[in-house]
């Protein structure tokens, strides 16, 4: 434990700023102590240390990124996403709970989902979502199949199956549960326009 | 090939109809031949010998089924699909081209689906149909993977594991490219319901 | 927890009823607290929020389900279905212990499985139960494999797949212990007669 | 193809006999040409060189097996079976066509099933029968899971893991379509017999 | 556990035994306490119920079997065997600890293998156990493949596909960690013997 | 194939141009005939209808893409990428044979892959390049599993899951042998960063 | 064709040899023409280049490799390792037949097994063969999993998990049919060996 | 655990030194109070029982072993492949943190991996570094894939199949976490060395 936070307390002092996932309770607490006031902590084990002045970036009117999730168990899945980006100064909304097999949920965000420059589609069970989204924009999706399901989901394995055979053309696939992989690429998409914008 | 042609010919003799799936190009020109005037095949092999002056069943005030599907090369399942119902004396309407990434093409069907008393989804790659089409209706919903896809398709398990993971309640599942198998579920419903109009 | 009775309460309110599966210990021990006198539980975490004063649809002269078992390791997902279909107003009884290493178990109820107007068929192992009773009835089959096995049972897969592969043609197949799935789809064939039958 | 003939020739010259499967059609043909009068052959490519004055072994007194199939298609390897029965001098029937989607074509044969000494049981699909037939005799029942399926039949895998998982106690399996391996362990059984017998 | 005990005494009312496996640590002292005096207890989970005053049958003039085993981590897969072989009154040796890789310590025994009328063959990681086995004797070889090993083992998949592809004729295979099935089917050789025998 | 000419003549009317995969020859033959001077195809199938009048666009000043592949095997999966790139208006360079085993030959285009605003990885067998190439750069690389390989190369999973499982962060993953997506998803990141240059 | 052949010649000119696996006949032929009296090649599609007055290493005096299989079957593999050791200039014997249900034919062998500098072993169906010749030598064993066998042998993985899961500690394993891999592997130890010597 | 010990204490005293691998916490416990003094423990419950006077041998202008692996999360495997090198006198020394996504890294190591005898390498997660590292060496390199990562790294199964499919010729490959079984290998190729200078 003190090697974590001695590790993450190096991190810190190069960076200003570490970012872990998959932590357990303990390692949260630990990181907790080592950082009063300066920790932002998610659901699932995802924390983020950050300066206690930094706040979001949250003007829209730059590049940003959605994050779209189907369910509430997607959502520790979704909290990694988020502060991943977070701590990659990227702004970026949340959009939950809008799964396919009720697609008036979905309809209302169309507008804000195509203002987006990229878009984190977080899904289990069959995971369609990325398909459905993907259709509505023109924007790089990067879809995250979560474990989220059971029997014949194997841990997740279907959503991703069913991520790569998306039969819309802009979605690329991560990891099972990598939201901070898919957040990290969308960020990327976001740091990408603000270098050529700089230019 | 003469055995598959007197095989044919004793169960016509007992029910006045055959219905034959997978059959080979030989095999359906060896069909043709032995029953002239009385033959209805489709692509992907399937053959129903019937009375050629049995009209197909085309009621829809009566129970009947919508069968279902996203793209042209699901069409051979599909007709297989039809081709069982006809069999069995079942009205049906097929809708194709309907593909999830562009819902715009599916809603205008909703009310024509919310009629069916049973429906035959076919869908290959991500196999989200069933999932969408689910959401909009009351009643059970045959899910047929299709072997449609390449890769991470896996001959159709991907879209089999969709739909057995689907998001919606009222969706079932038989083996992959079983347009027959599906199509004598949904059909058994609209008999059931015709079984207890009579009583 | 508190989440979980609060959610369950907004919908008794909505629809005065409410349905859960794979309930924790927990959440069933504070479901029984939140709605005294309005629970019915089953074994394996299935919980139904129901009027006290609404008893079982039992009138078998209506379309009802029957719902079949091999053994005593598959009646958790029995008993989910039974009480999916009692939240769903729907008929049905229960058969059990019918395994087809001992066919005179089986044949006693052959004129009970032929009266029903669709069939859910729990079966662990090599899952051969519904093409047997398939073989016996003219009505749609809903095959439920379970996870009762071990070693290259793979956890209900090889049930899953004698269920796919079944060489009877009525038979569709929900995920692994999805009796609520299969149910579900059992209730909508019972819900279109009856929408038929009111015409 | 010289070498398969002068390898068939050894054998011959040491045992009298030979016994080959999955032989390709060329092979077939030589082999017929090079033991003019003396070649059982099979569907499916066995090949069985026996003495021409060699009658099968016919009496059902002594200890036998029975061969036992679904349908027709399992027949090459029900042939595959009988011819090495026969290659080892035990008497065999084959008993096809008893479904268990229609187990009044399997019920007629109980008795005969019940005198078998072993039983070597071929079947595809969901491969149900081993656990049928099983439960209605006491002698070992060794299975051969077939490769006739389509989909999630997997080319046998199914049937293997159906019998590998059977209800019935006394089932034990081999390869897929390895009808050699089964009637070569059930003769085994006939010869232990024998040979204590003998004693 | 009250429930396990009264079907245990029930099925000892009726035939004087029972056999149980897999039975967890508590199930194993409520049957001691139910059954004193009466019990015999494997590793692994086995129970006997037997009556105390009968002898395990030893008589090796007589059919009987040989279980065998490659090393100590495979003897409660082993212990279930030899249990299920003494309740079928079938009189059996375990032969333990021949791995092939120290052919020496296997050659010691063949004498005894080749004397028994069927063999068990327990055998975890790439199981060549029954190869080495069947290639020396002339009787049916039961395999076991158990679970034992680690990474690519896949909890007994590899030692069972090792089998299912043995270069040994006469080898057949029952499912991962399965000893009573092993064991069942050959007791039933040794009955069939005794049998014909006793015509 | 005059269906696949008519259809493609509808979309060149729509849009001036249409892209085409995994083409048979005849079909390549049929749209050269069809389109006469208009038409770039590659190896693998790849079709692309375009304005003759239309050159590439190769201002690598602007936002582009880098196509990196391992071996000569892989091109076909490259030129589907280039030539959807090609489609799309995005300015594309391809690098080739540049595999891990050999660092020397990847060295040198460290600066030019550093240029880019997006990465179209393609690689067979392990699939180690996205994860050296993704650790050199700072956007989004999207990466493509070849088909190339054997035995339990599986086909393109063995490189799909070296790609899923990167140790470099900023890499997604599209189907076996999906150049056209890798390369859609890569193009949209361009498509975004002119949009907002553009505002 | 002559894209494979000027690529041959250019490697020749660098080094004096140039060595092909899996290879086509029409290449093989092309080759032949290109390199007259120049070329060694084998079954399997395994062409070596090689100065015609460079006669193949044989002194076992020196360090040198064992070749060992099973069976025929396995001989195109056996012929791709031996001519990958000619082309590394390293003696090597080949032994063939020594399959592990015949121990008499492996016996004889041992001693020659024994003074090897490392062993490369080819195995299809359960691939035994590893274990058991691991056993009896204290040099690594490399083992070339191949792709004979059928049905659950699943082109070779069965070989190849029964290799990884060898009970004997001496034993490494390639990719399946890659008798290339293995050989290049011993050739190394025999290169270790000589270099060591000269220092 | 008195079992574990007793069998250890034999094999000191037959050999002076015993290799566990895999013990529980209690069975490191009960051998440091069985062997005081004398024993070398690591992570990941190996243990190595050595005489308290035998010094690790480091003499690395003898044959020796380079154990590299790319993260900390490997470093029980390589403590295994460690201790396995010293219980067989073979100089070994560990590289760690060489991941490939930073090949500044790797880099510096070059020559000292140069100088190895045989590599033992471990990776998880896609297992690109034997590629790599193979890639820059004359010797053998024996891959040890560990079940380091998650989702679809499928407890190693993904590391194993990257090192199986290496575009380095010179990497043969363990079971997965099998640090023992890589470092066996390894040091036989320094004995073998050791043998021939000693001749």
């Amino acid at each position: 434990m003190e090697q974590v936070v001695s590790i993450a307390k190096r991190l810190v002092a190069e960076s200003s700023r570490v970012l872990a996932t998959r932590a357990t309770d303990a390692q949260v607490q630990a990181m907790r102590q080592a950082f009063p006031g300066a920790i932002v902590s998610g659901s699932g084990g995802t924390i983020l240390v950050i300066p206690s002045d930094e706040a979001p970036v949250t003007d829209l009117s730059k590049a940003h990124v959605l994050v779209v999730c189907a369910g509430t168990s997607d959502l520790p899945v979704v909290e990694e996403a988020m502060l991943t980006l977070r701590s990659m100064s990227v702004p970026a909304v949340r959009i939950t709970d809008v799964g396919i097999a009720g697609l008036h949920r979905l309809l209302p965000h169309v507008e804000a989902l195509q203002r987006a420059s990229a878009i984190v589609c977080v899904a289990g069970m069959e995971a369609a979502l990325p398909s459905v989204v993907g259709g509505l924009v023109a924007c790089p999706v990067f879809g995250v199949p979560t474990s989220v399901g059971y029997g014949t989901h194997f841990g997740g394995v279907t959503a991703l199956l069913g991520m790569l055979n998306s039969c819309a053309s802009n979605v690329s696939t991560v990891n099972i549960d990598n939201g901070f992989g898919a957040a990290y690429c969308a960020a990327l998409v976001c740091h990408q326009i603000e270098r050529r914008l700089k230019e």
